[in-house]
């Protein structure tokens, strides 16, 4: 019978494993996870810090569980050196015991995810630094926590927004250091101002245009950081690295796999590698960008979810395709929702796409009904064709609503005059009579 | 300077005078209203009737303040009984004074909405026996509010559901009279079960496959409801008729305007009828669906709102088509959502739609998360095409987001293949890493 590794056991590698198996009873499939556990939702990360859920509920499988309910073998603590596509074989270690490890595969993903982007800023590598990628990250930094009263996060990125929500909700001071002259660089700024003044509005710091210079302090402890322009040293118990990620190819690029101009492993539609039988999928794979029409960087669990399931599906020897990505993301800060999809003004712009766009501000549902809610929503349409190509949302009502439609309508390729008369749902609690999606499409007419 | 006169000052018409008006400030516009209210949301009665909201709040524009704000001419309690197409005239009276009323058009719009079906159950011109199609019959309706302990409702439809909430939420004793064998008609049964269960867990009375015999009574007051079956006489205090309204057609009919075959007046995309320059906007006209490529009727604000901009728009001499409708409704029924949007499968089956459809239960959000809720997906697919043709959802989480991506998806003939892969937003508080959706878009795919 046919013999499936995959290397990862989280959402792409697991969601894969999963699909194969259901697929297929008969293969044998083996998963390989560096860490300590798998199947986690590494979305969830942020309420564990905040003590929403315990770090139990985001696992959703033990080995244990995984064996005796999929007939999937997971081995942890297992870190795979070297993939050898000639003798199909993968070889490495158990990271406590040492003992070496090799595995023969007859088809083989790689779903090793991403790793931390090296920081040029001096002093990461001092005590109660942490970067903020894996739930192991995650249990250690709860382990300082209660000894921290002033935490700095470096960069107001999601995961960076996502913490200072729930260290401020834990009584923390918090201040956030961003070097663009914005939070959330994927939004356009004058959404983005509107995030900034919701943090600052619960008491988190927001620095704009500071990069940090250095980290201060000693081995066992960060006592301070030292931004650009800043007077001096700001103290500090504890920094949060969310200075990015870059996708884990080093197993890929040692094997011969090929990585495409993103620096992500190059894979086809079928998330096939350039090496037959070696797939890749999740956070280390490229993504195609349906608008874009080339693969992009796009590390977001949905999306490896479904590259992993697609890979899956081709594991167990079907011919399944990847749809492609719209870039489609929301997060919440605080009481507000925060949502964007396809491209931003910048973005379109580095794609030569001459635009046009709106931005209104409406409410969440009937104005008469109680508890209406304030949101702002920004379409950006390609002049030319009229396409939709890009919306964000943020506000206190139902953002996540009007993303998911105008993700819809760019992934079908909608005008935005089809989008102005789009046949939305309306009753006074859940919306308006003219949703603020489609005032929005009429704004966007108007300057048409 | 053309004028332009508009029958009917709700949804559809005050739509189409605002619009004319925005779009040519030159333009002489009158609006006729039969009843004392002009500018009102009708879906917002229940809500009036529950005391959420005062009648003031539902009314957007006083006559005088639409003259002011928007040089429209309004006037109320005038009822058109003659529109003379080859004198480019129409006639009425003051319903208040008596006196005659004429007014001379260029451009008319006819916007009259509907009126009840006549009833074929002896005494329903009872005492303290309501219609609720217009703000008249509600406020009519709150001065025996307080004297009626047990209100009887005939008809399981929208209006019927949504009232039975709002009287039980204000302490009355209600019982719903539905002649079919579920609620909700123009949902399958498997989902109208759903809410069958929200109704009876709240204390509402469901009686299906229960058609009305008689209401009895005397003039001054009913007194009770005869179902058929039933052993005798339930005790009513007040009964709400929801026994269905057709379009109100006399007018046009009258005046040689063309209906089709659906009882409404037949318009083209442009809102026209047979006569140049008279066009139908909202619930007395038909509107084009979709999915069954003809018109139908379909009552309901967001299409009569639509239709009313479109006419507007042409009013004013411009060439605007209205995009169709596919049918998208949601209501309230207590702490539960109900959706529907495209085909039931009923419907589908009336087209010889050949069909596989799947339903699913699922978590609206994570379920990790505090505060997650459960919904129901069905999703209704051409089994040739397999595109979307239908979906319904009920529960108690965010059905509205799902319903209106299905509404996109269906207007934009997207393949279930498609579907289960869209790029929809994600974060543990407002979704799934797989949306409910998208997982009942893969149950349909099994099944194919």
């Amino acid at each position: 019978m046919a013999k499936i590794v995959v290397i990862g056991g989280n959402a792409a590698g697991l969601t894969a494993a999963s699909r194969a198996r259901r697929l297929d009873p008969r293969l044998e499939i083996t998963v390989l996870e560096k860490g300590p556990y798998i199947s986690y939702s590494t979305c969830g990360i942020p309420y564990y810090v905040a003590g929403d859920v315990s770090a139990e509920q985001l696992l959703s499988f033990s080995p244990a569980r995984l064996l005796s309910e999929r007939n999937i073998e997971a081995r942890i603590n297992v870190e795979i050196e070297e993939v050898l596509p000639s003798r199909k074989r993968v070889f490495g270690r158990r990271i406590d015991t040492g003992e070496r490890v090799s595995e023969q595969f007859d088809r083989l993903l790689i779903a090793t995810g991403v790793k931390p982007r090296t920081s040029q800023i001096p002093g990461t590598g001092l005590g109660n630094v942490f970067s903020m990628i894996s739930l192991e990250d995650a249990v250690r930094f709860r382990t300082v926590l209660g000894h921290s009263r002033k935490i700095a996060i470096v960069g107001g990125g999601y995961v960076g927004l996502e913490m200072a929500e729930s260290l401020r909700r834990v009584g923390k001071q918090v201040t956030i250091f961003e070097r663009q002259n914005q939070v959330m660089p994927s939004m356009d700024a004058d959404m983005a101002r509107i995030v900034e003044y919701e943090l600052n509005r619960h008491g988190v710091g927001v620095r704009i245009s500071s990069p940090v210079e250095a980290l201060v302090g000693n081995d066992d402890h960060v006592t301070g950081i030292k931004a650009k322009g800043a007077l001096g040293v700001e103290p500090s118990d504890a920094v949060l690295l969310d200075t990015g990620v870059r996708p884990n190819t080093d197993l890929a690029e040692t094997a011969g796999i090929r990585t495409g101009p993103t620096g992500a492993i190059a894979v086809n539609e079928y998330m096939e590698t350039n090496v037959p039988g070696i797939f890749a999928a999740g956070n280390c794979a490229e993504a195609f960008c349906l608008l874009r029409g080339r693969p992009i960087l796009h590390h977001i669990g949905t999306v490896a979810a479904k590259q992993g399931r697609v890979a899956g599906e081709n594991l167990a020897g079907r011919r399944s395709k990847f749809a492609g990505t719209v870039g489609t993301t929301i997060l919440r800060v605080f009481d507000l929702a925060v949502g964007r999809t396809g491209l931003s003004l910048a973005e379109a712009s580095a794609e030569r796409i001459p635009t046009v766009s709106a931005r209104i501000e409406a409410l969440d549902h009937a104005a008469y009904y109680p508890d209406t809610k304030k949101i702002w929503i920004k379409l950006i349409v390609d002049r030319e064709s009229r396409k939709l190509i890009g919306a964000q949302s943020a506000g206190y009502g139902d953002v996540s609503k009007r993303i998911d439609v105008a993700a819809t309508a760019i992934m079908t390729s909608m005008t935005v005059e089809n989008l102005s008369q789009l046949d939305l749902a309306y009753t006074p609690p859940y919306g308006s009579l003219w949703d603020p999606l489609i005032v929005a499409a009429q704004a966007v007419l108007r300057k048409l």
